[in-house]
């Protein structure tokens, strides 16, 4: 039994019995978070395929992923198949649907890998896409909120580590003064403190509250601001805005998002103008968070709050008009609802807010990214943390 | 420029020509391996388009990836596309192909998702899918073979770090000692020293060396060893086998692979002749590794020397004929060459061999793996690290 499973099966019984449909099908590996979710996380590198009829639901599945799956994630037939791939995996698809004597529509999803769509075809079926999965997803049941939360508690560990060598660095730099202090980085543990270097810090303090970094670790600072996304290995210096936004991954597949930016030696300005925008944007679009209420508001108000103090809503992104400053979150980093197009909000709903401004010439940003679920009454944060701009040990 | 440019463009020029077809396509994320073979490593959660025609090559790509692959890793032309799923895609990508008057096939991947096919196919393209890129991802460039070097070495402190936790846990714990010594799990940092904490432990060490675990850490201690992939939390006694199996992943994508098996006090018996049987299989497997052999010898040898020591082959997996003791690594961490197929070695192939013995009644196994090159000699080690059952500490 999965985290999901009883939601996953109603929705895709219900696009079944509206489309008049045979069966689901789909296709994927261990990477592919539609068939996390309908068969839960033990599943092999190579392709597996999950099938739905009306009688129940298998898995075709290559060992070594085929015990597992069978002991422990999966409540339907497991059926081990060796070395399938996109080519085979539609083959055995449509062989075992045969062998039901299922006819007619086969529903299977946008991202199903083309070859094996083709073998449904070649043998009879007509293959329709279906996006009910994606709506099932985003209404988190409890079971996920649980992971959730505990994924989220580890990015906290994270963040706060970081937080912890960035309030060290400043007083060993302190030890280290010298003519041209400004200019010259942090020192940590006898070294120029870099972006490098306090990302892999971060990320050996996720490991060891046990969740995944998933190379989603961003630590920018100078720079590196410019594209995050791009790592780099930037000196971080005592007056830059440091970033650490990290997004870490559960054993199951689940994400966290969590970013703060830090100052270790502020001088009052341009920063803390540009933290209290981005923190009362947060606000803002935290107090969105209400079922019923259209998902682009999220969205609006964070903008609205950050253009409100004087800067550029710049989102997570800069080159086009699609910046939402947040973005649905479970087994994949990002999943829906989006928060730049159509449709409300719903509890269960599991939405990053992470607003963001960025100036060039002042040679970096300030963002903060939480994670909160829409509930009957508004909304929970999984975890909650201080938005300090001053990164403080303890 | 990616580390790989050459050869894709090679094999796609070799297949557009062959197949006499007007364009290469493929879709994918950054989870895909094929896509960052194609565009390099900075792409963004959402889908992208690669195309390629006779007149160069370009990328849609939804901010924010679109600057970063503009800017560092990508050497064709780059579109920012925003908000691309699976469906709008493959509709960008049969616009862009239609605005520049091709007609006729359209060559594919297996992987491809099928909405993106279609969309091609509703454009008025044939579809057909080309296996080129498998092969030649197979043969990997001398930059390539840096990186997997590179993650390789990291593999080794990982297994270091494990090797040095048992080694002064058994210590600890003899400090610790009672009446039931036998029985007790082994100690670490005044805790029972557990598979979880000892996964943790490697993690960490794993990203303190600039890696990303990758979800790919394998930890077994008694039950575990069952099915090392699920994870579990079992306690490390001193008299049992203990599995480290890494594969972790750098920032491009690229995988390592190290596997060593340590009883911090063996009493000499069954895990130590299933230990020799073992690296003597990885010396059998690796005197296979030359350029024009079939890369089914290696599994064949390999296996061979384990039965010549009176042990059941068990490769990877328990549960079918395919149980290949090793596999191709790269940007997947399983991909061409198979060592349980058809197909020869060629100068260039990166292999791990992985030999493994399971024996339930013994309540575990032992497995070493390592990742090697084919080379025109023969082979090198991408990390060469000792295969003593007994754990060090330095």
């Amino acid at each position: 039994m999965t985290a999901t499973d009883g939601r996953a099966a109603t929705a895709l019984a219900d696009a079944i019995d509206t489309r008049g449909a045979a069966a689901f099908v789909h296709v994927g590996d261990r990477s592919d978070a539609t068939l996390r979710y309908l068969a839960g996380p033990a599943l092999p590198d190579r392709p597996s395929a999950f099938l739905r009829t009306a009688t129940g639901k298998r898995l075709l599945c290559p060992p070594p992923g085929a015990a597992s799956a069978a002991r422990e994630t999966f409540d339907g037939t497991v059926v081990a198949a060796p070395s399938l791939d996109a080519n085979t995996a539609g083959e055995r698809a449509a062989a075992a649907l045969t062998a039901r004597d299922a006819t007619g529509t086969v529903l299977t999803t946008a991202s199903v890998p083309h070859a094996a769509a083709l073998y449904l075809e070649r043998a009879g079926y007509e293959v329709a896409s279906t996006d009910a999965l994606t709506a099932a997803r985003a209404r988190k049941t409890a079971a996920e909120l649980d992971r959730l939360r505990a994924v989220q508690t580890a990015a906290v560990a994270g963040v706060e580590h970081a937080e912890a060598v960035l309030a060290g660095a400043k007083w060993e730099s302190e030890s280290h003064a010298d003519a041209d202090a400004d200019a010259a980085s942090l020192v940590h543990a006898g070294e120029p403190l870099t972006t490098a270097a306090l990302r892999r810090e971060v990320n050996a303090a996720l490991s060891r509250a046990g969740v995944d970094p998933a190379g989603n670790t961003l630590v920018a600072a100078g720079p590196s601001w410019r594209d995050p996304a791009l790592g780099g290995d930037d000196p971080v210096r005592a007056g830059d805005p440091v970033l650490v936004d990290l997004a870490p991954r559960d054993a199951a597949g689940y994400h966290g998002r969590l970013a703060r930016t830090f100052v270790v030696d502020t001088d009052g300005g341009w920063e803390r103008r540009a933290h209290l925008a981005v923190t009362r944007a947060r606000e803002a679009g935290l107090a969105e968070l209400t079922p019923g209420k259209p998902a682009s508001r999220v969205h609006e108000e964070t903008a609205a709050e950050i253009v409100a103090y004087g800067f550029e809503s710049v989102g997570e992104t800069r080159t086009d008009g699609t910046r939402a400053l947040g973005h649905g979150v479970g087994l994949a980093r990002r999943e829906a609802p989006r928060l730049s197009g159509a449709g409300d909000l719903e509890a269960g709903h599991v939405v990053a807010l992470a607003p963001t401004v960025f100036d060039a010439a002042e040679g970096g940003g300030v963002r903060v990214a939480d994670l909160a679920v829409v509930t009957a009454e508004g909304y929970d944060l999984l975890a909650d943390y201080a938005t300090s701009l001053s990164p403080t040990d303890g």
